[in-house]
């Protein structure tokens, strides 16, 4: 290990200049194993990539004292049993997105994404600044895990159907890939919600088994060739306006970490947050075109009405919500005022001057 | 150096029952002493709080092995003599901002932000993804440097003035202080910008020095106390909309590190860029509220004619920058592919979305 610059270094000191004092011999360190088990397929563009790197990169950080391997969905445990999987001990680690365990408890589905909620950048203040990271910890550590964001998506796309969406009429009784509160959303309107992993959304969508679904947008999408059974292609989302996913830990391991260890393991984890979410949007663009103009892909707006019906229903999905336990009434609470407090300072920031430049370029 | 984790490791290894591998002892791993002089004052909330945290974080994640010590601005030079101070190798390192550097070349500007240019979002995508960090390199090289991204202010406040800007007229005579490109546009259209580091701000718009002035946003703003002198606090801000800051290297340095050394300091410089973003998004609504409610500023918002007499002047200013040399050139173009492209995908995401429920939810 880094022999070469040791020498150097050393060389550097015999002659009397040196600047970089010789550390004193390092305890030879144990090496900690980090298994990680994943929701998403491998080599997965988007989001496996993501993941991947991210393993990759704490081991290279840490100097190979935390060796982690890591097995995409099915490889080891299926895409769904990621959460029992690290829960009890099994593997150290899973990286997912935390709304898939709405069954278990639905105040997860704030550390994903929520309808009509926080954008990727209001949601990491809220993670980071605001409190929101605490209100994490407490909600899974109720499950014996501890959770650091790990990449994020951005405002997804709202989803693929087989036909045009002019009313909400036109969603009673549609069959819809879409999870999370999203589902709820979708349920009161009259759809038929499920929940599937990635890998198994284009089988049941080419089969009929389902008429529409939401992924994550043009990048992420390209790759799933939804386009082949449904071709109008819809924004903006209301489901999933920030889309957070994260690294899941066993809290009995991550205690057990020296704070170096977990130095090292949230360093990357950030790291990889930012940049997951940044490769999204440096594609989406270019792939949106390649969708449209290579597949006829057909880019539509959601109407106002279409809007408005979302946003009742999701009303009504945010009452049920809180009802459900008084943990789940906190962090409602908590996102909403930071929502609002934040997103208040958007809308004069980033929003104001993004409509403004895009008005003057003619973007 | 974690020798209670070695110790029960150790252990655990004697008892039969490893699961964790122990290291072969490590070579002693030469220290590298990393001084990095800054551009704002110690303790500055906001910019100077998250470059003393970033120099922390390094010693930390690189447990020791790269040593930092973090002089702000006036500490040992001056806030504006950083980049000769690191491009001379007599520091390791900055922490500032490019578009101070456009004297040397305007092409820098690009590396911060620039009027009517990319939000932090797209131009992250940029830095990462779409080639920007080449293109820096590029630039930067010529000088002796190597340049990571390593925090972010977001959309920025059109700034503090001592008058109501109701026309473009206002402008004219207007003595402001306004860096970068944003100061040529304000130039333009007849003000008389100036550049002056964050510490010497105050004083001149006290003393009538000048009579407006631009800083970052109400978080960081706050603390400057603009508001004795100046109550109309206008957005959206046309000048920096990205906001990006730096560590700047220098560049034989750079070279003499490890990989290992060199995926540190990235991660950590990765971790902060996005952390001090989110910090000014969490802060700054909630600054906002006690600039209006405790010290009696007005909340402004330019008005159509105002922006577009921006508008015009940056595009003449653009046009000047592109006449400077081939690579100022270039840059212009890379980074107008990326906005468009970048920035098309955003509207109908992030954008449209926040547009959307804003509306919903009476934000």
């Amino acid at each position: 290990m880094q022999r070469r610059d040791f020498m150097k270094t050393a060389a550097v000191a015999g002659a009397g200049a040196a600047t970089a004092a010789v550390a004193a011999p390092a305890l030879a360190q144990a090496r900690k194993d980090m298994v990680i088990v994943s929701s998403w397929p491998r080599d997965f563009p988007g989001l496996g990539t993501s993941a991947q790197r991210l393993a990759a990169r704490i081991t290279e950080v840490s100097q190979g004292v935390i060796q982690t391997k890591y097995f995409a969905a099915g490889e080891r445990v299926g895409g769904f049993d990621v959460f029992d999987e690290v829960a009890s001990g099994n593997s150290q680690a899973y990286v997912s997105a935390e709304y898939y365990w709405k069954g278990k408890h639905p105040a997860f589905a704030f550390f994903t994404a929520v309808p009509f909620g926080m954008t990727t950048i209001e949601w990491n203040a809220w993670i980071k600044f605001l409190g929101g990271q605490a209100l994490w910890d407490e909600l899974s550590g109720s499950f014996g895990l501890k959770c650091l964001p790990a990449g994020a998506t951005g405002t997804q796309m709202g989803g693929w159907f087989n036909k045009e969406i002019n009313s909400a009429d036109d969603l009673k009784g549609l069959k819809m890939r879409i999870p999370g509160l999203g589902g709820d959303v979708m349920a009161k309107l009259g759809a038929s919600p499920v929940s599937l992993p990635g890998g198994q959304i284009y089988e049941n969508l080419v089969s009929g088994a389902i008429e529409a679904t939401e992924w994550v947008g043009p990048y992420n999408d390209y790759f799933m060739k939804f386009y082949e059974a449904a071709k109008y292609y819809y924004y903006p989302g209301f489901h999933e306006p920030g889309g957070g996913v994260c690294v899941g830990m066993n809290a009995s391991w991550w205690g057990s970490l020296s704070n170096y260890e977990q130095a090292v393991i949230t360093a990357c984890c950030m790291e990889e947050h930012a940049a997951q979410y940044e490769e999204a949007q440096a594609n989406n663009g270019a792939y949106l075109a390649r969708l449209i103009n290579d597949h006829g892909v057909q880019l539509k707006e959601f109407s106002e009405d279409v809007y408005e019906a979302f946003g009742e229903a999701s009303a009504a999905v945010y009452d049920e919500t809180r009802q459900h336990s008084a943990l789940a009434n906190k962090v409602t609470d908590a996102f909403m005022k930071t929502l609002r407090e934040v997103g208040g300072w958007q809308k004069i920031a980033e929003v104001a001057f993004s409509n403004r430049r895009n008005e003057a370029l003619d973007i």
